[in-house]
């Protein structure tokens, strides 16, 4: 069944990236409408406050009553670019009981209630779909869920929040510290003025969870992805990195475990090698790497975030949904067959760079290499440096789990030689 | 309209690629079930050499007689990887003609008739998918066809041949001459006995037409690329590109003209800027640098080639025409209505180093930047090195038109105090 009328869209949202997918919707109709095979017509613009003026937006469109325009009855396709979690899921379960499709950009309402969206698209027939939710502009949740849909993915390492990335890439290349390149991160926009959300990991926590489901089939839920800020790295433990050939990433990993029966997802500073892809990728930009077992290593590189990059991608699942919708079909929903269970942090398996405080006195070494021994892990390197009385040792291990890792450095924190334990950082993409 | 019974896959060619098909078919018959919503069997393979030993391939599915095989009207998936133009193309428009869909590997024959087997395709309502074709395991053609649907390309830069990358990377890293380097790539297998296709561009210029079409929803046929090996580079041009901070690389480039109303594509090589994400693309991998314009700078970067990484770019294909064919659709055709004219190579802009051997004499430095001049090039560096005599002349031109750098230099060699014009390198992705 071809529909020859106008595909009707609502657009719930209009700030930094609604505003560019209506710009874009009526500055490139004529592309929209020949990619799409009908012409698409924005029904209704729902926002906060109606008052403000809208450039290239028709007054008569907008509205504070987002219900009213999703139950209308006549609107095709929903594009939700409010955020976070109400309204938009109420909107978004009453836009499929009214039989349109959606286009979210919205992370943590994927993150935490994706199951039960995609549960209430597929009662009704329709699609979800929302590229524009993790790595902005960068096509990510389409590659992995279709283009390697015949393969099997083992590990996802992404750079996923272009503000922490901006600031740790400042920390790399000036020396500066934490809240120097945050300041500066404020200063020219790349970091709002609460940063929280970015720098301790949540917003790449809801993209790790909604990755790691797509990659390994699976439900994630936003609870069983670890999550470690990046408040704490130092102007030192990039002095540490540079030592190793290495530079500090805020990664979202997502691995299959060796046996392939279980699988994890975390965020937390991780060293990584400069030769590594992801090394190299500076300022706020996005990256994700992807390793499967026929493709092999796979990035995808780009701009994470921004009005016009985030429409883009919203834009692309637009025409998508809108064919779907002409031919009569609906495109990959859920996939969560293989249901896999998520394991916790302790069981997750990698290197760690250690930076211990230590007395100078002889015998420490041996010491502190029989605690790592009685733990069972495994030393590669240790290196250590005196200065006045005090002396400090840089222990990387072979790779161990993150529970024997504790209990080492617990261990660790009780003998009198060990003054403290100056830092604790993964080592990954080797 | 859901089937419910086996979908059937017939595979022509059981080479490097078809074998890993095959294999993965069948290593990973579960998922495959699981994520097209019905299993996929694999219901003929046809080859040229029958007797030859296939291990894991039931000999009772192998037959010499792929016509017979695509006509057999049970067959609901054709995926060909022969390779070449003929037979592939009578197979493809068979299995098309009998209600099969198709998947090819096969850019030589997309490049050369792609708009004809897309009519087919579309003709007889049928998919015609062939992500493998351009850069074998990235996920390329359905993000520009899809992901990017929403958006406006402006330009493609990609290295899209392993076994020149290969080559060229060695001759940097260790300033090998083309010959040793080019020994080496067919050591270790990265290079044919029979290098042409590769090394003079030819693989190249198919993959920047496929690239083409799709960036630009324009037909754009194989000679239309401007094509120029790499067999020409030498050790000293490293060296030139060292000194501008560059290093060199062959380029498949598609562009859209400044205004808008006019596209280019051609293959040749060039020098790109360390600070270039393509510039850190090592060995045989491939990479793909897409500038559009709301998503900005996007890049693609994996394996280009190979069994394992070929086949799943292929099984993604599989996975998506089956789902169509389940639900009864088709996923998007042939976009070809922007008809944008395909201008010549003399059209293209940009900007040049060119290695002159001068006379090292007063008033030659005059005589040639005058001629630069008189063609309306203009100069943004020049650098003059004596030797005995002799000098070399290094002049990096700003944008200019390839017409109007070709005038220049043909007057240049026939100025008397220029001896000889050493290497002419565009410079492209500042
Ligand atoms: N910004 C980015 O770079 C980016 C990147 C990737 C994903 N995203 C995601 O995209 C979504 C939107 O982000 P954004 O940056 O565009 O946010 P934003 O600039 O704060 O815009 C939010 C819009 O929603 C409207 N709104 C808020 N509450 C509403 C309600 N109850 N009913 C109707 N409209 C309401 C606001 O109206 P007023 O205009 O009247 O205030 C505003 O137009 C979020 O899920 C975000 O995570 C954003
Ligand atoms: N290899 C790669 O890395 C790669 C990467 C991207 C794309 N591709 C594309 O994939 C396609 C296949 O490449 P390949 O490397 O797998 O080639 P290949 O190793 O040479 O295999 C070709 C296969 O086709 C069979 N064949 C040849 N002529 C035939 C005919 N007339 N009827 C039936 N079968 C015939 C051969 O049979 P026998 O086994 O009996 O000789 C062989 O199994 C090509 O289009 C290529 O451009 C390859």
């Amino acid at each position: 069944m071809m529909r020859t009328r106008p595909l009707k869209v609502a657009l719930l949202g209009c700030g930094v990236v609604g505003s560019e997918v209506a710009r874009i919707m009526t500055t490139h109709a004529d592309d929209l409408t020949a990619r799409i095979g009908a012409p698409v017509e924005l029904a209704g613009v729902a926002v906060r406050r109606p008052s403000k003026v809208r450039e290239g937006i028709d007054p008569a469109l907008i509205t504070t009553d987002a219900t009213a325009l999703v139950k209308r009855g006549d609107i095709d396709v929903v594009i939700e670019v409010i955020g976070g979690i109400e309204p938009a899921r109420s909107l978004i379960t009453t836009a499929f009981e009214h039989g349109a499709s959606v286009v979210s950009a919205n992370k943590a309402l994927l993150a935490q209630d994706g199951a039960a969206l995609h549960a209430a698209a597929e009662a009704h027939g329709r699609d979800l779909y929302y590229e524009a939710a993790v790595a902005g502009a960068i096509p990510l949740i389409r590659p992995l869920r279709e283009s390697l849909a015949g393969d099997k993915v083992n590990r996802v390492l992404g750079i996923v929040n272009g503000t922490t990335n901006f600031i740790l890439d400042k920390m790399d290349s000036t020396g500066a510290g934490y809240q120097e390149a945050l300041d500066e991160a404020t200063a020219l926009g790349y970091a709002e003025a609460d940063p929280t959300a970015d720098v301790e990991g949540f917003d790449a926590a809801a993209k790790a969870a909604i990755l790691a489901g797509i990659a390994f089939h699976t439900r994630v839920r936003l609870d069983d992805v670890y999550r470690e800020g990046m408040t704490e790295v130092t102007a030192a433990d990039f002095a540490s990195a540079k030592e190793m050939g290495c530079t500090i990433k805020l990664l979202a990993i997502c691995e299959r475990a060796a046996d392939g029966a279980s699988v994890t997802a975390r965020v937390h500073p991780a060293m990584i090698p400069l030769s590594h892809p992801l090394a190299s990728v500076r300022g706020a930009y996005n990256a994700v790497f992807v390793e499967s077992e026929a493709a092999g290593q796979l990035m995808f590189y780009g701009p994470g975030a921004g009005g016009a990059p985030t429409a883009s991608a919203v834009l692309g699942d637009l025409v998508a949904v809108c064919r779907n919708l002409r031919g009569g079909a609906t495109g990959p929903g859920e996939s969560a067959y293989a249901a896999l269970p998520v394991s916790p942090m302790g069981e997750v398996v990698t290197r760690y760079h250690i930076s211990l405080d230590v007395a100078d006195k002889p015998g420490v070494l041996a010491q502190v290499a029989t605690v790592f021994a009685e733990h069972g892990v495994s030393i590669d390197t240790v290196r250590q440096q005196g200065k006045d009385g005090e002396a400090s040792l840089v222990v990387v291990t072979h790779r161990a789990s993150d529970a024997a890792l504790t209990g080492t450095v617990a261990a660790l924190r009780s003998l009198d030689t060990v003054r403290g334990v100056a830092s604790i950082m993964r080592v990954e993409g080797e």
